[in-house]
């Protein structure tokens, strides 16, 4: 009757056999080098097996705590089929509930925040508390056992101010490893106690590995007029003996700036070597800090920071950037004076939700401390860049002509980032 | 070839044996006392199986005699793939037909209603008369045989004013006894006359199940702040014996209230006895009739009647309620002043379209003797917020995370409506 | 790897042999004389095989040599899934590729006409020219060899200024063949150089083979009143023996135009035999001219010319009509003082856009020698009413209770439009 809160693996129903041979055949056809085959990105099948084999096993960033702050305080989160429910307990601490009353079924809350004190399913009045147990069910028998129908919990974890869930009754075994990795590159920055500046939500046209792909290169970076002048322009370059000669004087500046900003970070205690198990772990991950080129502390038009604040209340403003990846659907760029999170959002096989929020010191204050247009703009516009260029690449692979081509080798992340998802689905398709 | 008009059995096209098999395992398991799987709410194959086991066998509630009173009057009914044109012929019997031109296909009528004297198909005008035969095809070869090429014929009936379709070869036995049982409650409010005072047209986005299974109970009936007032709030007590104290006041009140309207019924010779055979023959129903709250007259807002006429002309107006419910998509409410029929059209396994059509005597004009804000506030209320809550049933069931859930005591009639379906179902399995 | 610009048949995968079962299973039991069964208009199956057999084989017409007359002018014409890019490249001469970059696969073009240099891909600037040859890939390793990835061809010709494009790696033979016959009929008016006075893209609610059925036959030509004037309304008559009484003195007046129309076609050296290869052939076509009711001159409402200037350059403008019609896609008519090309491009099973060109002589201007409405009128007219009744077409072949009917003697040439389309199949099943 499955009206237990035990074995909540809502991801355990099976892929029909005919749909697990497409991805098989495919997975074990897949040619390293070359960008995927079209079904990874168009088929209903494969988007299936997605949400089976990556969103519905690995953790994944959807909040940040700012959202969050108080008890009661919810917000919703939809991807894919699912919808999930992460709200502040009486307690401050995080749960997570899958947002289906266990009567006959009704969605609890819309998308979105919202403030509750119990959760009542608008339906029929069933009242949750924000542990997630059934506390009233109006009009039952006698025998009617209420403890066999608590909400069906979803694994939920904080790091440093970042909310990450994971669906899988057995999540990832690695995650306290990495977590103990990253928790000190965040933890000065103190973005659990910031300040939620800004949230845009924006619906790409295409799938979600070319969302994560396209962020996972700068090879189309010319087409971010607005954030390319943040970056000193020698992001191809790995190897200091392979400069091309007229980008000599601009490397130097940039191996000198970044002289420069190592020695803030040793001063300030602030991590700063480059960790890159992006595809070697099962919570694959990748985080570094480097130089920003300009004035060099924030991601505005001249690289001068936004906000008067800086993040964790750090005495310099000039960090250059600490930035992470994580698998399977999130990156984070934290500057001086302000971090921003994005997290990818599966709605279908050609359609992807980008959450982006815009975070600050708890006490600046909009329009004193800080212009949030001017401390938006580049990130803005350049998501809408990216958008653009995905819904190009999904129009593309969509084509029957389409056949996948070759990475160029700045393109290598993007390659790591296929990588870890194909050496996913492999785990899958074992079980 | 099949362009004779004997056979003209639609749904014999048969369910692919991938989509069978699904349907028989869901349905072999079925749990008593909990909803149903996902899958019958949310998969095609589901909804196909349900468009060829459901509405392609049973007797259909579409349309009210009010709606085409003349010779010529059309409506026009689409659900799920169909389209039947329902009409009134020269003699004034009624007529369905399949509104597709025997030609090349073309669809003949709009939906809604309209006057016709021939039906004229627009593409090639093929005439068809209102019994269906092909009267004129243009330029056709001497040996066109017009006489097989007539429109594919419907079942239709009226009983008292409520107009049904069957769009099976041999419909359900039993029809004649139901009819027969169910004339004479509905009889003396003299329906089939009446005139059509109004009719709205809603979609609601979710599977034609939820939306009966949201019509067979009360206990969501919080949600209906304007329904609420007219009944008695004791619709959840089922045996004298066990009333709750905080209810035994009203309980009293609702008896005596109850007492009086059987001397009204007796004295007016109105038929009550509840008879409840919803899931213990093929042509499930159910009807009652039962005292209301407050004046007891109407479904207005403080009970008082909205039209000054009575229906069927009946001496006194406060009579309590007639109810009526028919598998396996449509119910009934008739007070004093007026009638309400609501019938469920399924467009796709999350939309249905919800007719309702209110009805008064045949002379009473409006701003005259009703005013018709007055009349419909209470149900265009409801049905918004029933399609709301039911919209809601759609999201959650379509969620992973879904299991079904146990009914509630007061739950019954939607126990029952699934157990008529399933067994339905499973009859159609045996085919 | 298939990264070769050799082997360029997109439309040779397979389709899944559940696919192919239930297409050969209606292809073998399609009976003559009656219309298709429902699926070939409805179902996704029947319109992948299409796309395959169909779109992905043959000669389409696709474009005019007038909408890009100048190197560097593109057209991008999408189809089903695919998407072509026909240029005229610096030699003058056409060239035609699959709008896809071989890098990541993204779209280069949107559809539409444009302007470029070279063929520059928005996402990283790969750089290809009108030939095809990746010119230039940024920041690749010494290795990559940019010869191995230039654009995937598709074949392209123009005939006397339509082009027709073929996706098959070996378009079929006989298109040479066609072409000789046809161009003589062509070429005096001059389409080549032609002047593009307008185009409509018009979307149809109806599968493509509707579409064209719908072109093939003038048995529903009293649904259009502009159109129908034109013509003598003598068009269902193939045989003297066999004229109705009541349309003698018509059918006299025709014949006699008809003879002044040859001693006109005699004198200009216009080719005028009725050649009728519709369904005995491969590439399939039909080609006639025939005289006009009224004016005699143009498709206007009173049948004269609307333009001053005649196409060629001709010393007459009373020539009546040149029609052709060619599988599987377009239909053409040319009078004296314009020329009117139709284009049917499936979007999928029941939508198509259908684009209509209008062709006048170079020198003319609109508002000096043409009024464009005038002009424009009749065809603008016609075409929506088409699609009128190709959407109730395809809403009736949707409804289970559509079976195939008879065709009527007029509709010879949608019988033969069928009989092609039903051989191809045939073929492909055979493949």
């Amino acid at each position: 009757m499955g009206s237990s809160r035990e074995g909540n693996d809502v991801a355990q129903g099976n892929l029909k056999a005919s749909q697990l041979e497409r991805v098989q055949d495919l997975v074990a056809r897949r040619t390293a080098g070359l960008s995927l085959e079209a079904p990874f990105y168009t088929d209903q099948d494969f988007f299936d097996a997605d949400m089976k084999a990556i969103f519905g096993r690995h953790w994944l960033f959807v909040a940040v705590d700012a959202e969050i702050p108080e008890p009661g305080d919810t917000t919703t989160i939809d991807f894919g089929p699912y919808s999930v429910i992460v709200v502040r307990d009486d307690d401050e601490e995080l749960r997570a509930f899958h947002n289906v009353c266990r009567h006959r079924g009704a969605r609890l809350l819309d998308a979105g925040c919202a403030e509750i004190g119990n959760l009542v399913c608008p339906y029929h009045k069933w009242t949750y508390n924000t542990d997630g147990e059934l506390m009233h069910a109006p009009a039952q028998a006698p025998d009617f056992d209420r403890s066999s129908f608590g909400l069906r919990t979803v694994h939920v974890r904080s790091v440093a101010g970042l909310i990450f869930i994971c669906l899988a009754e057995e999540p990832p075994a690695d995650f306290d490893e990495v977590a103990a990795v990253i928790e000190p590159y965040f933890a000065p920055h103190a973005l659990k106690g910031a300040k939620l500046a800004h949230r845009t939500d924006l619906v790409e046209n295409g799938n979600w590995k070319l969302v994560l792909e396209n962020n996972r290169e700068c090879y189309h970076c010319d087409g971010h007029p607005e954030l390319i002048g943040a970056y000193f322009p020698v992001f191809a370059i790995d190897d200091d003996e392979d400069v091309p000669p007229n980008l000599r004087t601009t490397y130097e500046r940039y191996r000198k700036t970044l002289a420069e900003m190592y020695e803030v970070y040793d001063r300030l205690g602030l991590p700063y070597e480059h960790i890159r198990e992006v595809d070697t772990r099962t919570t694959g991950f990748r985080v570094q800090r480097d130089a920003l080129d300009g004035a060099g502390e924030s991601y505005t038009l001249d690289g001068t920071a936004a906000c008067t604040r800086t993040l964790g209340d750090l005495p310099e403003k000039r960090l250059g950037y600490l930035s992470m990846h994580m698998q399977p659907n999130s990156w984070f760029h934290v500057v001086g004076d302000h971090a921003i999170t994005f997290s990818a959002l599966p709605i279908s096989p050609d359609k992807t939700l980008v959450r982006t929020t815009w975070l600050v010191h708890p006490d600046a204050e909009e329009g004193a401390d800080y212009d949030l247009g001017a401390m938006t703009k580049v990130w803005t516009a350049t998501n809408d860049q990216d958008a653009a260029l995905v819904a190009r690449g999904q129009q593309g692979v969509t084509n029957p002509a389409y056949v996948p081509g070759p990475y160029a080798p700045s393109e290598h992340q993007v390659e790591a980032f296929v990588n870890w998802y194909i050496t996913r689905l492999e785990e899958e398709l074992k079980r």
